[in-house]
């Protein structure tokens, strides 16, 4: 039978008989318009009986049929007139459903090749990496919409560069046509460690109302360096009322692990998070994207140093990073260039806020060399002006007081930092234990910002508790607070009422200083 | 005479005489584009002298002409190459205008129906309702944009997606196009309870610029649940500098009323409110939204539910509110799922903010009953769980005190709520004085959210003074402290100057404490 | 040999040969497009192979080739169907490269013409001015995009409008098409008195995607009334590493110059300030951009009486800004008329904030002059309610102190002013300086709006330190404190972190008293 994707300018006039899905119907002020999918290709075709009146009305979006039309050519494209349309009969729909989804799972297959790095982790990851790659091949075959939503620093923005670069050319390729890759993607950095709910009633609005009024599917949303835990729940429950696909990609503490699985999993598509397998957060978001991306598209370029420089923005040690780093170190990223570049896209990413940015952020991870050797320049000498300035308030204004076994620093946010000046309080305070820390080698350091509902914290690693226990005592002692928060072990941060600000205080400093 | 609406395939390539009006002249870099109306249909046509060439630079936009051209037929819409253009003679012309007015006039007749529940309020409002109903029917068969604004609460919601469901496909069929649903409408909520200066700016930018680059005509603003007030004269009279028609469809006190008319009256189109008949606030603005709706179109659909679920947001009552309630009961909609949907709405509002979300607000209004079901059984147990938290917070922080005549309930509004989430003061008000008020049924109660510069308000039924005299009289008082505010009778709010905080507070608690 | 711009319907399927430049190359699902310029026009071409394939994969955008395609018609736009391409060799490319420059600077050739008004200031700037108005020329000229970023204040959007009618009408005459002024041309007002970080990161995004998107070249930037100072520098370098090209139209103090040139020049393709050439900020914006408009466009329409506007708003004085009111005068707009026209203009654009509200803003600066006299009349009056209301407070709140030498006022910001209305503090600060000294007229006054992080200062003529002096001060003194401002002489403000309030308080009165 003659199939979309082998027609050619001979066909032009004849009259062929096709088995395919109707993907759109689309009523214009003349005929109507009939998105068809055999398998192969998606073509655009007419019906007409008199202008703006609806041809087939017998005719449903979703269902499989059998055409008989004329071919004809219009700007280029092979566009077909139906004459005839009849839904295929159940014998010949399940053989038409079979065959297309075995064709999507054939296209849908990932590159199960080696790592760039050899790593125990990475390879217990293995399957669930593959399971999250072959998810997204899946969505680009088959015309559905990609949303792409990663954390707002260095090593959300690299999981997400990895992917794109992945992803884009393969969208290009499965439509030919260069538009496609803004109509059936989209990405977008989310400043709070987790999916909020205003995020996903914002991304559920548009891609609602772009199935309703483009007959787009419900879309695919990949959830990068954010995702595992149950503050996702909600949101991700919610796209899954709508028939959206999510697969998530995380290296953040999930909750607890039960048989490899966590509360999200029951709601996801595919899920990666070296805690599942027993692993620690080592293995970042940025190296995670990377080796899924390989997996993505076995032609992927320039992403083999983008692990190196996630690693060093989540300041990841151990030997598989190392490798990774050398990788970078060769061609042409020393670390030095890597911390700066990483500060810079720290920057970036403060300004930068919802908006996708493409070009813009694509070339600050190296699209155009030259481009981002020329930003690191510019705007790293910015950025050191302004952490000395930020440093030097800190110190004049931070109280240190000798807790114990830890000293502890407190900073004031809103006196120490300008609103919608970068850095914010979560660098500063960073910034400021540092400091401490460096000057006072032998000491554990607890650092801390403090706003009106809610402090920041940083802790040296020879802390022997973490951020989640001081939340969890919290919560347990002043249970009207609305305490929340979460993070890494040693750096998370506490929310709270302003009403409970001095409880908070009190009970945390006591405790703190009780060691 | 050959007419637009009655052209077909035989007609092309012959040549026709028209008597029309230039709705639109655009130049492209090819041909110049006239819109044509000749009171039957909308058609596109061209004139050529050379590629980028104004053809017939003496017609203007807005002029009344008769032209002759030959039918052609592109994509499967006709047009009409134009040969000769001239403007129609002043007999001609003010037959062809007649004309188009008794048509237009016989298309925007509403339908004079019995409304769903017999209610001497709405016989008393039928009048004001069927101007309102022909007002929104003489804008879609002219081709003039709606824009549909609505309070951001359930009842504005209520009466704004009753309207759209009226609306939408009667613009879908005159044009004839999916796409006409989203360039002739467009809704929007608005956080205020009354038209801002700052959202008129916004729609009248957008819509100036559609007028000139699309020749869009001045839109037909609708302004639901909001608009009667002294507050909205600001927004509605430079909608009217721009040619804009505005109607209202409120229930909230708009001021003294005298001959059936208020301030704003002068600049309105048309004007539906309770209160101009006399009449007080159960006839919420859903209700009316939803009887207006079928006055609109007679054929609509799920909208018999709407006014149920209006009311019990608004907690409006007596006997038409409940046979409202008997016809949700009859397809399966219980007082309890009709509470924990609108208290969805009012959760999902939180979040949509200004966006219109078409297809999310739409489902959540039962446009697919199912997803409805699914997203009130998600987001409920979510928003019950907060409502815990808040609550106890706010049990834990409030003041009572006993005023003498009234229990003073207060609430340090920042201290017991987080910024951007939900419940904000307004609802946390609302459930500490309902908490209140049953651990002290034989006591009126008075119920205050504190910021620095608002106080919210809920009084007991029982409270024998309104919202907008403790106004009046703070005004008087300190006139320096820019006092304002509005809402209900009992349930409202009070804004001031930062600087009259404590003025204000000093005078307040000595009056409530004075009864 | 043929050329683009005189092909005719008798070229329509013969075959001709040009020399052109690729300006873009875009993939459909059907042909590939070409965009070509030879110089006299831009044409849309085609090649194809089979649908969605690239045709002639050896050319790329930016190269300059011969081709050989046949001419056709398609919806009145000429389009070619390349045959063949080859790159011209290097002295054809040679001949052919320097006849497009010859080409593009004879149109890019500004208007050497008289000013509106005989002033030695405007002879001195000239020179610079013309440099303004041929990049500007030459932007247009070359199909490259204009963002026009300008203060958001009556003089900042004067210039802004004076150029943007000065170059809209070009635009629409170099491509022929009504769209091609909102593709080629933006224009966005800018609240920090310079190019903040976020703008530009912001503006660049868009216009990053565009060019990748479309094809589009670097944008040119015109800064009006912003742009001389150090405070602008990171973002304009930005911009220059993209290749966009940058034009500053500023009155404000830009800093210590030297050989008529001050830090930002380096980076700037045309500047215009009259401090460059040792004059003050007498001419301001509003000016030099409607005689630079004049030069862009000898037939530019309604700009004369922008002069007097912006210079009513800014308070300039003299002889030439006398005679620019007196061309006002003549057609209708008399000095009340003047000043009210520019509290309208500041109130609307506090609204307007950043958006274009292209149609909206052009009826108010008098493009239809009825609605601008319907608005002046209906704003005016809220206005000067609002003024009354909050002179009320201020009066009220302010504490008055003599401080020896200087009368001081302070408003505390927070406490007299409304979040998100109007006036803000910046504007009442200086109708409360204004009233102060008219009750005092023989005393020097010095009027300070408090903020918890920042000090508006208004300080009367005859003050004989400027704010720049002091921030100087405050900064040596209080290192820490990251003192920050600027503005005019007697009119700006200074921003501190809040950490450093008390401390810049005590010192700054202390200065003050100490006169």
């Amino acid at each position: 039978m003659k199939q979309f994707s082998n027609l050619n300018r001979d066909d032009i006039k004849k009259t062929y008989s096709f088995q395919c899905k109707i993907e759109e119907i689309r009523q214009t002020s003349g005929p109507t318009i009939f998105t068809l999918y055999d398998g192969t290709k998606t073509i655009k075709s007419t019906g007409f009986i008199k202008p703006g009146e609806r041809a087939f009305p017998e005719l449903e979006r979703g269902q499989n049929v059998s055409i008989k039309g004329q071919v004809f050519e219009r700007d280029g494209f092979f566009e077909i007139e139906i004459k005839e349309a009849t839904p295929l009969n159940s014998d010949l729909e399940k053989e038409f459903i079979e065959n297309l989804e075995k064709l999507a799972n054939q296209q849908a297959e990932p590159f199960d090749i080696p790592f760039i790095v050899d790593s125990k982790v990475l390879n217990d990851l293995r399957p669930m990496m593959l399971n999250v790659a072959k998810e997204i091949r899946k969505a680009i075959f088959s015309n559905r919409k990609i949303i792409l939503k990663h954390h707002a620093d260095c090593d959300g923005y690299s999981a997400g560069i990895a992917l794109e670069r992945a992803i884009l050319p393969l969208i290009q390729e499965q439509h030919g046509v260069d538009s496609a890759e803004w109509f059936y993607y989209k990405r977008g950095p989310s400043k709070a460690p987790f999916y909020e709910y205003a995020d996903v009633v914002k991304d559920l609005s548009f891609s609602i109302d772009d199935m309703n009024r483009f007959g787009q599917k419900a879309p695919l949303i990949i959830l990068a360096d954010n995702g595992s835990t149950e503050q996702d729940l909600l949101a991700i429950k919610k796209l899954k009322i709508y028939g959206a696909k999510v697969v998530v990609i995380d290296h953040h503490y999930p909750g607890e692990v039960v048989n490899y699985r966590v509360a999200v999993d029951e709601f996801l598509d595919a899920h990666v998070n070296p805690y599942l397998m027993g692993h620690d957060s080592t293995m970042c978001a940025g190296i995670l994207g990377t080796e899924i991306a390989r997996m993505i598209n076995n032609n992927v370029h320039q992403i083999k140093h983008i692990p190196a420089l996630a690693a060093t923005a989540d300041r990841s040690k151990g030997e598989a990073i190392d490798k990774y780093k050398e990788i970078a170190f060769k061609i042409g990223l020393d670390q030095e260039y890597l911390s700066k570049l990483a500060e810079c896209i720290d920057f970036e990413s403060y300004y930068v806020k919802f908006m996708e940015s493409r070009g813009l952020v694509n070339d600050l991870f190296g699209a155009d060399v030259d481009k981002q050797r020329q930003m690191v320049e510019l705007l790293y000498k910015d950025i050191e002006k302004r952490y000395e300035k930020s440093l030097l308030a800190a110190k004049h204004y931070m109280k240190v007081e000798d807790g114990g076994k830890y000293l502890l620093v407190s900073l004031v946010a809103d006196k120490v930092t300008s609103r919608g000046e970068y850095p914010a309080i979560g660098k500063l305070i960073g910034m400021t234990h540092d400091f401490v820390s460096n000057q006072n080698p032998s000491r554990g350091v607890i650092s801390m910002g403090l706003g009106p509902d809610f402090i920041t914290l940083r802790m040296s690693d020879s802390v022997n508790f973490s951020v989640s226990e001081l939340i969890n005592e919290l919560t347990k002692k002043i249970p009207h607070g609305s305490i929340e928060g979460g993070g890494h072990k040693h750096a998370g941060s506490i929310k709270f009422l302003e009403g409970a600000h001095d409880e908070v205080h009190k009970l945390l400093f006591e405790k703190l200083r009780g060691f």
